[in-house]
C-alpha cells in the first residue's frame, strides 16, 4: 500500500509539474517574444503619439470634400493619396484602375409638406445613392407612414399612388450600434422596391442615426429586378419626427419632392497602393486597408478617411522607426466601398492575376474612435498575437476575438488570406455616418493615432514572424 | 503493478473530475445569479438607453454655469440637484452643510508681452485657484522659462525679481492621460512656492492639456508655509508655444500680468444626498457619488456634472424599473472636490457621527466618456461582481480590476467601505478639463447613459446580495 501511495504521489507531482512547466514555458516564450519586439514597439509608439500624423493624413484626404465614387473629388483623392505615400518614402507606390459607376446628386433636393390644416413646411431630405430622380417638376402625393415590415403588407391597399414614409428608428436599447444600424438600414437598402411592389410612387426613409438631428444620412439603395424604379430619399430624424406629428394632424397631407440625381454610367477610377517591401519574404503580403471613397454630403472623415489615414500612418511609423519588415506590408486605399465594392473585387482580381500571396488583410472601416479590440477570422492567428496582449492593453486593446474583415478585403479570403480589423469605440459613430456631420473635427487626433500605432505594431510583428 | 496502475487511474480521473466539477459548479452558480438578475438588468438597460435621462440631469446641473466652491452658482446647483432628486421620487432627499472656502476670480485676467523687438502681444491666462492677486496696477517683470524641475535649480541666479514660466507639456507618448496629467500638474500645484523660494515674483504655468488650444486650463495651486505667496496663472498651450518662440527672439522681453482674484474667507455650502432606502437592511449603504462643484471657466460638464448625473440616474433607473433594493443605495453629490475636498470629509464625519455603515462607495470623476472597466479596492468584491461580467461586456465593461475611489469617497475607507469607480474612455478628457471647453455639448448622451446603466446594475446587485 505504501508503494501505491508513493507511486501516486509521484504521478500527482509529475502531473502538477507538467502543468506548471507548460504554463511557465508559455509565459517564457511570451516574455521572449516581448523582449525581442518591445524596443521596436516603443519606437513606433513614441513617434506616433508624439507626432499624431494620422490626423494630418486625414486632413489632407478630407480636404477634397465628399469623395463619391466616380466623382472629380474621388479622382483628386487618388492623386493626393499617391502623393502622401510617395512623400512618405514607401518602397513602392502605385494605383490600379477600377471601373466604377458615376451617380451624381445634382442640385440639392427639395421637399415640401402641403396641408390644408397648416402652412407649407420644408423637409430636409437627400436622395439615396443609386436612386432615380423625380420628374423635373417634382412629384406630389399623399403619404403612408410605415413603422415595421409587417405594417407594409397590412397597409397594401393604401399604398398605390402614394409616398411610403418608412419611419423606423434605430433601436436605442440595442447596445451594439452596428446591429441596430443593420436592422434599420434594410428599409434604406430594399424599401423602395418593397414599396413599389405595392404601387408606391416614392419612398422617404428615416435617417439611420440614434440621434435626433437636422441632417439626412444617405447611403446606398438597391432596386429589385422587375419592379418599377421609384425615387428614394433619406429624411432627417428631426423632420421624420415632425412629419409623424403632422400626419396625425392631417392624414391627407401631401408631400412634394424633387430629386435631381442621375446615373452617368461607368468611369475609371483607382485603388491606391503603397508598400514597404519585405526584407526576406517580399512575396508574402500583409495588408491594411480603408476605403478612399465616401458619401458626398461631407468629407467622410470617420467613413473612411480615418481607415485610409491609419493604414498610411501605420506604414510610415514602421519606416520612421527605422524598421525594415521581413515580409511585405501594404496599405491599400480601396475605391468604391460605398457604391458596390468594385475596388475590393478589382484588387482581389489583380492579386489573383499576379499570383500574389496575402497572409492577412486588415480592414479599418468603423471610424476613427479610440481602439478597444482586435478581431481576426482565424483562431490560430489570434493565438499568435496573444503574446502582444499585455503590451497592447495600455494602448486600448481589451480583447482579441474571432471576427473582423469588411467589404473591401472579403474577396481576398478566397485566396487564403486571414481577415482582420481593429475595433474602435463606436457609440458615436452613427451620429456622423453618411451625413454632413462627418467632418475632420469629429475625429480625435490621439484616438486616431492609437489605431495607427496598434496596427503598425501588429503588422510589423506578423511581417517578422509570419502566419 | 496492475493494482497500482488502476489506483493511479482512479486518482487521476478523480482529480480531473474534481477540477471539472469545480468549474461547472462555478459556471452553474454564475448562471443561477444571472438568470435571477437578468430580467431586472434588462429593465434598467431598456429604460436607460431609451430615455437617456442622465444627459437631461447633466444639462440641468450645468445650466447654472461654473459651480466654483462657495459661489452663488454652486448654491444654485445645490437647489437644482435637490429638486431633481425630489422630482425623481427618491425615498429620502436632503442636504448636509459643508464649510468651504470662497475664492473669487474677479474681473478677467490680463497679460501682455512687451518687447523692444516686436509689437505688444496679449496672452490668454487665468489665475490658478487659490492664487493671490497681483497689485491692482498689475505686475511687470522679465521671464525665465523652465522646462523641467532640474532646470529650476540651475536657473536659480536668474530667477530673483522675474516671472517663472513653467513650459512643461504633458507627455503625449504616455498612453495613460491621467499619468501624464499628474506629472505635469505638479508644476501647477507646487510651482509657485518652488519659484518663490528662488525669488520669483509670479508664475505662469502651461495648461495641462495634450492639445494646443487657446484656452487656459485652471486648477488648484497650493502655497508652501513660510514662503512668499506670489501670483500664479495658467497660460493656454497655444500662447505657451508662442511665448517660447518670443523668448528666443528676445530673452529680455517683459510680461505684464494682472490677476484680480481674492480670497473671501469661509462660507457654508452643502452636499446633496438622495437615497432609495433598503427593503431589508436599510442600515447597510451603497454609495454612488460625483462632485457638484466645478471650476468657474465652464459649466464643468465632464468634471463633474457627469458624475453627479449618472449617480442620480442610476437611482432613478432602479426606481423606474420598479425595483426596491434590499440595502440602501445612495447618490451623494459632494461639494468642493476641486478646492480642498471638504465635502468628502464632512460627509465621512457625518457618517461617523450617525454610525452609518457604508459597504461600498463608488466615485465617478473621470468624465462622461464611454465606459470601459470597473475598479474596486477589494479583491473579494471584484470576485463577487465577476458573474456579471458576461452581461456587462456588451455595455462596454472590458475589465474589472483592483483600483477605484477618489478624493470624495476616500475618507470613507477608514470606516470600512470598499471604494470603487466605473472607468470611462479618457483619451479626450484633458482636452476639456478645467477650461472653458467643458460644456454639455462635449458629453455624449448615450455614452453617459451607459455609465448610469452599468452603475445601476452593479449597485442594485450589491444591494440585493450584500458584500
Amino acid at each position: 500500500m505504501r508503494k501505491i501511495r508513493a507511486f501516486c504521489l509521484i504521478c500527482f507531482s509529475f502531473f502538477f509539474l507538467l502543468n506548471g512547466c507548460q504554463q511557465r514555458v508559455a509565459e517564457r516564450s511570451e516574455q521572449t517574444i516581448l523582449s525581442r519586439f518591445v524596443p521596436y514597439f516603443e519606437s513606433i509608439k513614441k513617434i506616433g503619439l508624439q507626432e499624431e500624423n494620422a490626423y494630418e493624413f486625414l486632413k489632407k484626404i478630407t480636404s477634397v470634400g465628399g469623395r463619391l465614387t466616380g466623382s472629380e473629388q474621388a479622382d483628386r483623392a487618388v492623386e493626393i493619396s499617391l502623393k502622401i505615400m510617395e512623400e512618405s518614402g514607401f518602397d513602392r507606390v502605385w494605383s490600379e484602375p477600377v471601373e466604377v459607376r458615376r451617380w451624381v446628386r445634382g442640385e440639392p433636393e427639395q421637399a415640401m409638406v402641403k396641408s390644408e390644416k397648416f402652412p407649407p413646411q420644408a423637409l430636409k431630405i437627400a436622395a439615396l445613392g443609386n436612386s432615380v430622380p423625380t420628374p423635373s417638376s417634382g412629384l406630389e402625393a399623399e403619404v403612408v407612414e410605415i413603422q415595421s415590415e409587417e405594417e407594409l403588407a397590412s397597409a397594401a391597399e393604401k399604398i398605390p399612388g402614394r409616398i411610403v414614409f418608412y419611419n423606423v428608428p434605430l433601436d436605442r436599447t440595442c447596445t451594439d450600434p452596428f446591429s441596430a444600424y443593420r436592422r434599420a438600414a434594410r428599409f434604406r437598402v430594399n424599401g423602395a422596391s418593397k414599396a413599389a411592389n405595392y404601387g408606391a410612387v416614392a419612398v422617404l426613409v428615416r435617417s439611420t442615426t440614434f440621434r435626433i438631428d437636422a441632417h439626412p444620412h444617405t447611403g446606398l439603395m438597391e432596386y429589385q429586378e422587375g419592379l418599377p424604379k421609384i425615387p428614394a430619399a433619406a429624411i432627417s430624424t428631426a423632420d421624420a419626427e415632425k412629419l409623424h406629428r403632422w400626419l396625425q394632424q392631417d392624414p391627407a397631407l401631401k408631400i412634394w419632392i424633387k430629386l435631381n440625381c442621375r446615373d452617368e454610367g461607368k468611369v475609371t477610377s483607382a485603388n491606391v497602393i503603397g508598400e514597404l517591401t519585405g526584407r526576406e519574404k517580399p512575396e508574402e503580403i500583409i495588408l491594411i486597408g480603408g476605403h478612399l471613397d465616401s458619401w458626398d454630403l461631407s468629407p467622410g472623415a470617420h467613413d473612411d478617411a480615418a481607415g485610409c489615414a491609419v493604414a498610411i500612418e501605420a506604414l510610415r511609423l514602421i519606416k520612421e522607426a527605422g524598421l525594415k519588415p521581413g515580409r511585405t506590408i501594404r496599405a491599400v486605399l480601396f475605391m468604391d466601398e460605398e457604391f458596390g465594392g468594385t475596388g475590393g473585387r478589382a484588387y482581389a482580381a489583380s492579386v489573383n492575376r499576379n499570383r500574389e500571396k496575402h497572409l492577412v488583410a486588415i480592414e479599418q472601416d468603423r471610424g476613427g474612435g479610440a481602439p478597444v479590440g482586435l478581431a481576426f477570422t482565424l483562431e490560430k492567428l489570434i493565438e499568435k498575437i496573444r503574446p502582444l496582449e499585455s503590451y497592447l492593453r495600455p494602448l486600448g486593446i481589451n480583447w482579441i476575438v474571432k471576427g473582423g474583415g469588411g467589404v473591401d478585403v472579403s474577396p481576398l479570403r478566397e485566396s487564403g488570406a486571414v481577415l482582420g480589423s481593429l475595433m474602435p469605440e463606436v457609440q458615436k459613430y452613427f451620429d456622423y455616418h453618411h451625413s454632413a456631420l462627418d467632418v475632420p473635427e469629429v475625429v480625435h487626433p490621439r484616438e486616431l493615432e492609437l489605431q495607427a500605432v496598434i496596427l503598425a505594431i501588429v503588422v510589423f510583428y506578423l511581417a517578422e514572424t509570419g502566419v
